[in-house]
């Protein structure tokens, strides 16, 4: 089954092994959220299955929010130099010019993602598409003055617009609900 | 590193990263419980560690406690069949003797696991080390019988007993915190 631009139709004929299977890396790493999510099918459309991956997360305890970071690779940390990330994670890391860096700014970026994650427990998660290398190197400046409890909640807000959009790159945006086939 | 025997101020050093890699299928494929249960370190010995992961899975809404399910294989099923399953799971089942199944058995069980899928969406999990192939093909004619509420939970505190013994796998049991690392 091809996996982008599919119809919600489709998506609700799922087994929840296929779902899994093309649902499994909306969340980097954590596929026990498409598994929860499958129970909330039909869904209306894309929109309304990436707020439903966003209701899963939110209701998590504090360290199962927690957790979902600790599954993230650090921004242009060492996964990404030796060419280990995700698919996802590549284009997502590479379309924020995160691998045209230079060798100061590679550095700058090494010290505040050590800085973040001993401070935190977890890396610094910021949806990289919508920001570009300098607005990612500020956050994680300004990011780093908050507190735990408060972080882990804004690094989660980040993992859902993560979600949202790689839910939006494999689900047709226009496709709506045409019959319920449960 | 070497994953059996650990003493526990050895897991008690690990950074986050270290510790998902050695315990992230304590719960099958669902590496999110290590990483959360990271925070709560150090730990005073495994069994402690085991309780951690319980708690979490405990804490868990239903649809997590389904999720986790859904990440589980059918018992002696088709990647069972395969030669597929995590090298956990294929220990475990062939411990309990589904290895060995005649054929009449095997189709019963097949049955009985799709009837099971059909009524709650998610598969029959079940401590294959704590049950032989008797028992469990009896549970689950039982559990058909139980509702999807009672049955998520029922198999939730059947993945907090095969972590338990998977954890006592790789960590000492005898062995005890001595100091705290933190």
């Amino acid at each position: 089954m091809s996996t982008t631009n599919l119809p919600i139709d489709k998506v609700n004929k799922m087994t929840y092994e296929e779902f899994i299977e093309c649902f499994g890396n909306v969340v980097e790493h954590c596929s026990l959220c498409a598994a929860a999510v499958w129970r909330e099918r039909p869904f209306r459309d894309a929109q309304c299955l990436a707020t439903c991956f966003g209701d899963f997360i939110d209701r998590l305890p504090i360290s199962g929010k927690e957790g979902i970071l600790r599954l993230h690779p650090d921004l242009a940390g060492r996964l990404a130099q030796a060419g280990k990330l995700t698919s996802e994670s590549t284009r997502e890391q590479a379309n924020a010019g995160l691998g045209r860096m230079s060798g100061e700014e590679q550095q700058r970026m090494n010290r505040l993602n050590e800085r973040y994650k001993d401070k935190f427990g977890f890396p610094f998660v910021i949806c990289a598409r919508e920001n570009k290398k300098d607005a990612i190197l500020h956050g994680l400046e300004e990011r780093l003055e908050n507190s735990p409890q408060t972080e882990s909640i804004t690094g989660a807000n980040e993992v859902k617009k993560i979600c949202r959009l790689r839910i939006l790159d494999i689900v047709n945006p226009n496709s709506q609900l045409t019959h319920s086939p449960l």
